[in-house]
């Protein structure tokens, strides 16, 4: 089956007039260590006879599995993937995959933060890799256009909105010809498609939370925590500084009460007590944590006892817990006086405007909470399209319009894909005259946060991810889908409280907490961190800043 | 003695009346590690009585060092002196002292880049700390004024101008009344001054390079130079990037043939024939790595025979010398070329102009030549200002008539401070109707890369900035100045020239070259390594990266 890479349609041809190279990398070639002489690259850029009948050839009769994320589900699924059978690919924005349970533990420099990543390239794994962003798809031809991203400042992000929204669809039209003439757009040719693309920050549109806030969903989330949590400190260290800004500068605010909130307040209550309480021990009195949450109660998947035993911890640790609290905004500046002859102290923070509370001055707001679809589900996936008779199974028998329009069906309350228990994305049509609404694409797939298994409540956790990929990779590994239904196993939560406590909760039942569940939630994550590196450099880092203190450089 | 933070007197008292607050955040006291309740911090808020007279209290009779510059000089001296005797205060711009040796192994992730760091504030070393620039100088009324930076985006690279060069004296002066305001300027009273601010990059005014080119002086340019050599094999691998702009991108120039130039090519070398080639192997025979130097020879202040050692590894590691050439500027784009119909790919690259080649496609520009004299040192240390009768030896009889106006001398070719062999600082008069033409501070010392002894002509390395500061730590220790002199002892020096080879001279002769050079150079920087944090993470990463490879992830 000839595979192919190809400039994408919209260029109008033009590109492959002139030469338009269609080669690869050859990522599987042997290495070429000796360096060359400068004659021979000279022959070398004018020698450009590899086309794309050479590179397929390279890829031999494999089937090339692309896949679009690198998350829990998409990293997972390619480095599990049979790459006798398969040619995995993954195209991301992100050259890596995070580990996000390590990630509040890097924001404050529990951890390093590379300790939490790993390459998609590497030499352990036979992953092909596109930087870019999944832009449109056509299940008739089975292509993906990707928009290159190589260079995007937004990678290591957290997003919370769609990188082309202030583009009309008309406007992002005419980018995508200018795009595809500059070779940032292309399309990709697969056999089988594995959309994973996850899910965006959601800040239900609060005035300022997206320009303001901060997020922890990637890795360069984490070291904007870092930094600022230092840079506060620094700030109100300066002799300049007012003790009213002190307050200001070292009051953390975190919305979110679930457990990426509440495991980053714990970190961030570690750092200020272990470390920063003998680097500026002046300072300590200034500072306060106060988790938000709407809901009337945090880290609602955990019994009621371990949710006890959190919040005991907690209030011992000085952190406060406030439910039922409604974030209104988030402003550069000081909380209003009521004496405005009052001269300002102009070392910056920002102000917090609560429902309950009303305007509250902050050092920081670490976001975490909700999820927003990806705009990659809403717009590409969103389109009506006709079907190749092909690789579709129609749920009713009669043989399809040609002219018929389908889109890919939709979760109504998240807009999720909805897959069948087989994870093959499900499409659905809207027009009324047809006999079959309903139809199954053989080759696509969909896993992680962007997808729900029709009928079923799994949650939007790696683990839930991790399960599907790793299911799915193993059933196109042996061939044996057909006959096959994903089931959640689950494997139980765990998050840690702070100051060495952990809260544990079996799948089956099995509640631990304290000391003894931090110990099973340091061994768990060592245990899964997935590469050898990770796996030794993580129990030195745990070692090296217990003993000396967790680096306080900023940079 | 009194010694006194004061908010800067063009803010005209203003902040003063409204009860501004000169507590520095009681470094010493003892660490409060209980949060305390809101209405109890609601109370302290108000509670404003801790004045300069406490601060000064708790701060005994130590006499205050302040020391501007966190870098070899600085930073040795604040660590090394006795913190029974001396307050010492450190001012920089960052908040961490660079362990400069192993910058060029970070820069390409040989290392972690905060392996190269040691913090200034930690609870370790008993040092005072303001982030910020020094901005003005008053010898009579030993003050300096300091221009807050923590938030300074500035912080962590290298810089090739005044910060303030966009502003006329005038505007200067108006922005300081706003800065003194605001609490971003502020003046502090010294007992000693001891002035390390180091140097800037110096770009002699190429066009371009100061916008385009990479550094290499600290470690946030060092982050800069390992994502944009990883974002130029990424993009290179795109299918949509031409075999002639695969030749761009992985062109890499290295302008400068000193130590660091060499150093980062060696490293540069490694990573791409270690790592690179085995997860990009189709690219590796595009790469290319040339140093480009104006002078005849590079590595200098090497024997021949070493410099002969260094040349012929380079040639077998396939990196280009060029020497006696000049580069003329650097730009955004492709280079010119003849046939203008041609669709031009737009991967972004840049080109860099050769005197004696024309114009090069770059992937990269890393410049590490020419040092360029602090502004702190030309501006603050320009401004003629009287003296008072204490602190200053003039050497000749005659008691000064208290208008005569003095300046700090300056070395006429690099404008570096003079110093006497004590490291302090002389004066000179432009007035030439008195009989003392010169005079010395007796509590002003100048040391590393922005000072000179005067009659020497001691490189400007860290060896000869960390000695200076060693011995006037001691010095000041022991209170035996005024009878010793500063004799700089050269230890000898090193340089790694990749594929696992150092080059080694003894300060006494006695020349190394190769593994067993690469070993003691391993060695020597093992056992420099400030911390125990390092001592411990150095060697770690050495392995982990030795063993699977260094760590692509870019964000």
């Amino acid at each position: 089956m000839p595979i192919a890479l190809q400039r994408h349609p919209t260029s109008g041809g033009l590109l492959r007039s002139v030469g338009a190279v269609v080669k690869q990398g050859g990522l599987y070639g042997a290495p070429r260590l000796a360096p060359i002489a400068p004659h021979l690259l000279q022959q070398r850029s004018q020698h450009r006879s590899i086309t794309i009948h050479t590179l397929d050839h390279e890829r031999d009769i494999r089937e090339r599995v692309v896949i679009l994320g690198s998350g829990w589900a998409g990293y997972t699924l390619a480095t599990q993937l049979d790459s006798k059978k398969y040619q995995p690919v993954i195209v991301s924005p992100r050259s890596y995959f995070v580990f996000t349970p390590l990630l509040a533990s890097t924001s404050v420099g529990t951890l390093e933060f590379r300790t939490a990543l790993e390459p998609i390239r590497s030499r352990r794994t036979k992953v092909s890799f596109f930087q870019g962003w999944g832009d449109d798809v056509n299940f008739k031809n089975k292509t993906v256009t990707i928009e290159e991203g190589v260079d995007d400042p937004r990678q290591g992000l957290a997003l919370a909105g769609d990188r082309h929204e202030d583009e009309t669809p008309l406007q992002r039209e005419n980018e995508k010809k200018v795009e595809a003439k500059k070779g940032e757009l292309l399309d990709l040719k697969y056999d089988k498609l594995i959309i994973a693309v996850g899910c965006y920050s959601q800040t239900f549109g609060t005035p300022g939370v997206r320009e303001h806030a901060l997020f922890l969903k990637d890795v360069g989330d984490a070291r904007k925590i870092r930094n600022r949590l230092l840079t506060c400190f620094e700030t109100a260290s300066l002799p300049t500084t007012t003790d009213e800004m002190k307050k200001n500068l070292l009051n953390f605010a975190v919305v979110g009460g679930g457990p990426t909130g509440i495991e980053f307040s714990a970190e961030l209550h570690d750092i200020i007590m272990e470390d920063l309480a003998k680097i500026y021990p002046g300072l300590i009195k200034f500072h306060k944590i106060t988790v938000y949450d709407v809901a009337p109660k945090v880290l609602s998947m955990f019994d009621e006892n371990l949710g006890k035993y959190a919040m005991d911890t907690f209030r011992r640790e000085g952190i406060d817990i406030k439910t039922s609290h409604h974030v209104q905004g988030l402003r550069l500046g000081l909380p209003e006086e009521a004496d405005k002859s009052k001269v300002r102290d102009d070392h910056g923070c920002w102000t917090l405007k609560l429902k309950e509370e009303g305007e509250v001055g902050v050092g920081m707001v670490v976001w975490s909470t909700g999820l927003m679809m990806n705009p990659f589900v809403e717009k590409a996936l969103g389109k009506p399209q006709t079907l190749s008779k092909h690789g579709v199974r129609f749920e009713t028998g009669r043989i399809q319009d040609a002219t018929q329009k389908w889109v890919v069906k939709k979760d109504s309350k998240s807009g999720s894909i909805i897959t069948n228990e087989q994870l093959r994305v499900v499409l659905e049509t809207s027009e009324k005259e047809v006999s079959a609404s309903r139809a199954i694409l053989e080759d696509v797939f969909a896993v992680g946060d962007c997808a729900v298994l029709e009928g079923t409540m799994y949650p939007a956790t790696a683990q839930v991810a991790s399960q599907k990929a790793g299911w799915l990779a193993k059933r196109l590994n042996k061939g044996d889908i057909d006959n096959s239904a994903f089931h959640w196993k689950n494997m139980g939560v765990m998050a840690y409280v702070g100051n060495w406590n952990a809260i544990l909760q079996g799948g089956k039942g099995g509640n631990v907490s304290g000391r003894a569940a931090w110990f099973i939630w340091r061994g768990a994550y060592l245990t899964k961190a997935v590469s050898w590196r990770n796996k030794i450099l993580i129990p030195v880092y745990w070692f090296v800043n217990w003993v000396f203190g967790r680096d306080i450089s900023r940079f």
